[in-house]
């Protein structure tokens, strides 16, 4: 009996153009159908939760396949590892109903974004953050980003290219930390916009060195034009955290195994 | 007039045979005194405090090289890194008395060993960390780390292949967290023997998860036998964090320019 399963994936994505498949290099998805397909002995497709861009990292990625296998769901993991790269990691696997989609159930995703904000880049972390020399004001960053709190238009935070219907998105939370030469930002939405993160994650960046003033984000809420902002952050600072479901869409009722 | 400068070196040790030059691969220092031979002219010998391991990393590894240059020491981070790879990175210079040695001139050092404690492999830091896929009790390893402080007989704690004169050595401060599948141990100390962070680091893992008695950290210090401690833990979760020496032989004094 077919069913339908969710993996959690982690990633570094330094060597992958992107979650999805492209023609100029390989692909997270790929990489995983490969795996999958390998150890289910037919083609599996997986669909992700969100199409991650080249150099953009995951920790908790979602993708779901259909497939009728004796191999219990937590099993999953280990054995998909072992026919992986290294730079790619299935973390859990669950059986879910067959109304669960990787994409359009999504409830919730949590994206961080990393700045390595000292002098010289990291020579430790440097396919993990972005490199800022000049000295960022954190609190100013953090105060600036409440404005995006809330229900708005974000067409401005939108790149070029990208296929939404409509450009509104809900922002629950979004903080700018300092730890030392780390500064990150974490932010937790609905949905996110093409380049989104990477655009506030920009002009955050601005804003943090006084080359954009702070209310420029809450301005570009209202102008909708996206030259009220920074410029896109490197895609290697990011990284999606998590993807949650709504609990009642990942229950599974009165399967037969 | 040559003088002596002390570089802050960090690298990610993944592709190197290791801080001293060795005949399977690149080693840090060789590729330091390339850049620096490059940059001042002629070769240019840098002398390291700690010949740390193929694979372990560095935040602060020191070196000190003579030269008689026009760039001033501030300037040399900047002006190295432009020649360097991006897995090595100097961050600080400073013009030093000829006295310091940035090995014999040591006071104390400190050591990070990190640990991606989960059922699978770090995707995102799987080069900067161990992996240890069964729950650690990291209070018992904290309590069983305690009995290292102190000025003790190191020798069960050093790899075969030490040239040390004394296994006599002092530990100010060990330290054990964890923060969600992260534990991390730090230690600083006075010296350290060949091997000994990872004999440590390996022995704790094994106190972790029970395969061993939290005592047998203690009791090696009496019978002063490798035998009863664990295995060496790998050298991707080592870095050396810092260097110190005694501040006034720093201080360089009425030197002209």
């Amino acid at each position: 009996m077919t069913r339908r399963y969710l993996l959690t994936v982690s990633y570094d994505g330094t060597a992958y153009c992107g979650w999805q498949a492209q023609k100029n290099g390989p692909s997270v998805q790929e990489t995983l159908e490969t795996a999958l397909s390998r150890l289910l002995g037919s083609f599996t497709r997986v669909t992700g939760a969100s199409r991650t861009d080249a150099g953009v990292h995951a920790l908790g990625q979602r993708a779901h396949f259909d497939a009728d296998t004796g191999i219990p769901a937590e099993k999953l993991p280990f054995a998909l590892n072992t026919m992986l790269p290294p730079d790619v990691r299935v973390t859990a696997g669950l059986l879910v109903p067959d109304t669960l989609h990787a994409r359009f159930s999504v409830m919730e995703k949590t994206y961080t974004y990393r700045i390595h904000n000292a002098p010289h880049a990291s020579a430790l972390y440097r396919s993990l953050t972005a490199h800022v020399p000049v000295a960022l004001d954190v609190s100013l960053m953090h105060e600036a980003a409440q404005a995006l709190v809330g229900t708005h238009d974000f067409a401005a935070y939108c790149a070029a290219g990208g296929s939404a219907k409509t450009t509104v998105r809900t922002i629950r939370e979004i903080a700018v930390r300092r730890e030392g030469d780390r500064v990150t930002l974490t932010v937790t939405g609905n949905a996110f916009l093409y380049n989104m993160v990477r655009i506030i994650a920009g002009t955050l960046i601005d804003v943090g060195h006084g080359k954009l003033p702070p209310e420029c984000m809450k301005t570009a809420l209202t102008t909708l034009n996206r030259l009220d902002l920074g410029v896109t952050a490197p895609a290697c600072g990011l990284e999606l955290t998590e993807v949650r479901y709504p609990e009642e869409s990942l229950r599974v009722h009165n399967q037969n195994a």
